[in-house]
């Protein structure tokens, strides 16, 4: 095995991307016939060195230096800019990226694993690429050949970078209330005015040029979201030869002073203010259609599920290494006696804080959260996969249903549970983690963003329950009950403890199919959806359930199996997590779903005067 | 009323003083008798003012320029050192001393409620009296009459500030470890030698001298916690007149720099060092004894449900003001439009977000713990004052039975809940909650300290179960019971709601003592404080049940009635809270007492070998 890391444990990656989900099955597909375990295990290995040497070791800097702006630039420090440069030689975001695209088609399951090693290194540096590859991917999907070649292969080659410019100051979750325009012009281009909120990445001198996808309004076409088009807003207009021009009208007017995440400029950005760049002497900042007029949200959506499940990884990353690092910790802190030890004696001396049970809960509650996370991510990850790769057409629908209604779980459990994970890794840190000499509250500050952004906690709720649920009469729904029953099969085939973890399980997802059916039974939307965050959480709770049963099912399989005590007491801790999942974390779910089935209105019936 | 106010609520705290816990009654006391309603209503002016206009002012910039040490002083922001000569001049620290000591005698209630909002306004700044007004009042209970005349009356003019030196790198939960020595010199007095940490307030430059109290070991005595002794060892000797002498040699070696709370310097302190100071040569730091050798932790203790039941007013006063902000800004906030109000229809005008019913969610959820946290602050806080001056000695007896029993919950549940609060309050404001332009991501970061320090969570937990409920044979837990039986004998003779409310909360107070016992009964406190930390929390919110029907009770009263539609709205929102409580939290508590109920081992049974 490779020397354990404080990032992610990579036997862990190996049990649950091999012995789980069986990720090397997939090398027998013809999509990704040129790759093999080795490939695979080549990536990860070149994914946590990069991360540790080249990320892990700016993070606290990025975090205490932040990215600042002069009023014409915006400045950060040297070593991100180093590490992007070691990131873009390693070819680890064109792995990522289909063949015919320039990229090496590696499988997303794969992608995400590895990527996950940068995100619990450095969340800050490591937005910079991972937003260039979501927009790239955008581009690949919906733009034309020349748009791909002249924006993406910069792009894949870390000469560009790109962001995605969707919310203004007037409208974050509300994309109905966009109000950038964009006018067309007889050359076939567009000249766009207006302010961009929020926009990570927005501004910086990291890369030769910043390719912005921008949402704006094209006048004369439908109100709200239908009249939303996309846009190619380069800093630099490209020249046919792909050298740059001149600089477009897209100015920051300033950066946006966060908890955490500090790593990533966040600007406000104007477009078409005109003040400075008018290229061509035209007024606007000069914008590039992408695909047809009015349906950009629908080409955001599309790169919609990657971008929440991105941002999932992202939360479970710094669960993650929160609980490497706090875990480390506990065993080598020593701090009183439990009465098992001596207790008062204070002769005696002093245990290794891991010895407390109560600092055990709360490494194995972490655990819990950040393992049952990364499984939560992989599964949807490998939908990803098997929705491009299956050979049956029945088989891709299968996996893109899922994911269509897995992805709002995906994006919102792990920002609200590995967000716990690192509120306990601080705990169990006592006073050394709320100070700065420690990773710890880092981690915590910069995890508070992911229940925000991509979405809130509260949109996802409502997606969930007001749509993935509900569309295609319930299709969604079923194919994961399906998945569900599937593994419940198998645990009861294999009797025993799993046996019985089974029919916890499904105790709890029939609650999930009553209450569902419940909520909407009465026909007003308004009554279903009052408690739909309360929702999303415990159909979570029992998704999650789900992953451990299938990680717990794993550990059981003879090929799991391995004669060195590490392996055995890592097949023990699988097992016990799941236990604990089950037995202290499941059960949350019983008053949620009792409130959802008494169709509970006490919020809906405040009077805000009342607040 | 005054002015409404982003600190606290005005209109709540007269609620809760007055019409629920008839904080009037006490001025027909003979110790009270000095004071009436319009001294309490001027103290709570004052408070108000000051807070508003002298600390709130620089909470963010204490926040942003956090005290530095140059290697041999510290340096503050100038506004900390104003504010707390306005802090001084205002007589409010005398005003929470009894009259015998140089104060004023005011009820502890009323003072609890005062400095709620300069926690509200400015933790940082804060600390500083707060500590200060925990140490005198520890002298004024053991010192001898020239000490508190020494050390406590400059402290009541603003003069000194103090600290409490108890953890040590090496001793922080566990206090039987403290190492830090006290040599017995020929006249009396003791030289210290050794190293204090976390000690807020260790040092700096905003007062004439800085009283330490620090707890440690005569040779000689006990091992463990019962050969703690307590000393005043003052930054500069007093001289028998009272002038400053020689510098004592206490040295601060460094700051820690903390995720939050970053306004109150908190040092690394050496005692004995010798490298700088030798008052008349010898080395040591000057110590004057606490009372008797080996009993420095029961003065200690004896302050101790103090210290803790501000740890929780701090941690709700954070939650509360991040609750009105949150409010405020969610009535001003438009965003997108629900359902009832043209849903997807985006020609209609976007609504203020307080309109979507998951925003209310999180409104009414803060409000049920800051307001709950509040109740349960003055609550305890009476109780002090019971404990004081009640006539009847049974009534003393059974005030301090239940203060025992609830400082674990006081101090804890606040420090959960008002800090979920906080994280409600980020929420509701979005992407701008996530950043340093508003208040609320620093009121989570400082409010996150609260579940560490004066005893962790895990320590209240084990406090709470291993101790305060078993001690006496079970008496707090009674007391605590006839407390409870006495709100819900008057709720049920209220009858309607407020009957079906109790009938609720009966049967979680039936689980209380069932699950209790159950704990105790096999008689391996091994197994029984296995999941210690649940039963914190589960009673913790029967508690906070408990306290939300009294306020309910008290809305019912008609003398709490008016005519003007702001007290109707309030009386309503009072109402709706408490729904909310018993609705969607005291639910939580039935999967943990299943926990708790089933003697749940899967921690204890953990090896941290697999984790």
């Amino acid at each position: 095995m490779p020397s354990p890391s404080l990032l992610l444990s990579r036997r862990d990656l190996d049990f649950q991307l091999y012995d789980w989900l069986d990720v090397e099955s997939l090398t027998r597909r013809a999509r990704y016939a040129e790759h093999s375990r080795e490939t695979f295990d080549d990536a990860l290995e070149l994914s946590e060195r990069i991360a540790t040497r080249h990320f892990a070791t700016h993070n606290k800097k990025n975090d205490q230096e932040e990215p600042w702006f002069d009023g014409e630039r915006v400045h950060t420090a040297k070593e991100v800019s180093e590490a992007l440069g070691v990131f873009a030689e390693s070819g680890l975001l064109a792995a990522a990226v289909d063949e015919e695209f320039g990229g090496m088609g590696m499988p997303h399951t794969v992608a995400t694993a590895c990527f996950s090693y940068f995100h619990a290194a450095n969340v800050g540096t490591s937005a910079y690429p991972f937003l260039t590859l979501g927009n790239a991917r955008l581009l690949c999907a919906h733009g034309t050949r020349e748009q791909i070649d002249t924006y993406v292969r910069p792009m894949l080659e870390g000469r560009f970078f790109g962001t995605m410019c969707l919310s203004e100051p007037q409208a974050g979750s509300s994309l109905a209330d966009v109000t950038t325009r964009a006018e067309r012009q007889e050359d076939g281009t567009y000249r766009l005015f207006g302010t961009k909120m929020w926009i990570s990445g927005g501004d910086h001198e990291l890369s030769e040029n910043i390719v912005h996808l921008v949402l704006a309004r094209v006048p004369g076409g439908p109100a709200g979201v239908k009249g939303l088009s996309l846009f190619i807003v380069p800093k630099y207009l490209v020249e046919p030869d792909g050298s740059l021009g001149e600089r477009n009208d897209v100015v920051p007017a300033g950066l946006n002073h966060k908890m955490g995440y500090r790593g990533t400029t966040n600007t406000l950005l104007n477009f078409g203010e005109g003040a400075r760049h008018r290229p061509g002497g035209e007024p606007g900042a000069v914008g590039h259609l992408v695909g047809e007029e009015h349906r950009g949200l629908a080409y955001m959506f599309h790169m919609m599920n990657g971008a929440r499940i991105g941002v999932g990884a992202g939360a479970m990353a710094l669960g993650y290494t929160g609980y490497l690092k706090s875990l480390a910790y506990a065993r080598e802190r020593p701090q009183g006696r439990p009465l098992a030890a001596g207790g008062k004696d204070a002769t005696a001396p002093q245990v290794p804080i891991v010895e407390h049970t109560d600092v055990r809960r709360m490494l194995l509650a972490q655990k819990s959260y950040v393992e049952g996370a990364l499984g939560l991510l992989l599964y949807c990850s490998r939908l990803v996969d098997e929705q491009r790769s299956a050979p049956a057409e029945e088989d891709r629908e299968r996996a893109g249903l899922l994911l269509d209604v897995l992805t709002p779980i995906a994006k919102s459990w792990p920002s609200q549970w590995c967000l716990e994970a690192n509120n306990l890794a601080i705990q169990v840190h006592g006073g050394y983690g709320y100070t700065r000499e420690y990773d710890v509250e880092q981690h915590y500050r910069d995890n508070r963003l992911n229940p925000i952004h991509e979405g809130t906690h509260g949109i996802q709720g409502l997606d969930l329950l007001g749509r993935k649920v509900v569309q295609g009469g319930g299709a969604g729904l079923r194919a994961l009950g399906e998945a569900v029953h599937d593994t419940l099969r198998r645990a009861e085939a294999a009797g025993g403890e799993a046996a019985e973890l089974a029919g916890t399980l499904r105790a709890h997802w029939e609650r999930v199919t009553a209450v569902t059916a419940r909520l909407w039974e009465g026909g007003d939307p308004t009554v279903a959806l009052a408690n739909s965050s309360v929702y999303l959480e415990a159909v979570g709770h029992v998704v999650v359930a789900w992953i451990w049963l299938g990680q717990f099912l794993a550990t059981l399989r003879a090929d799991t199996r391995s004669d060195s005590p590490e392996q055995e007491a890592f097949l023990q801790g699988k097992r016990q997590a799941a236990r604990y999942f089950f037995r202290a974390e499941l059960p949350r779910t019983g008053p949620q779903f009792d409130l959802l089935a008494a169709l509970e209105t006490v919020t809906l019936d405040t009077d805000p005067a009342w607040l």
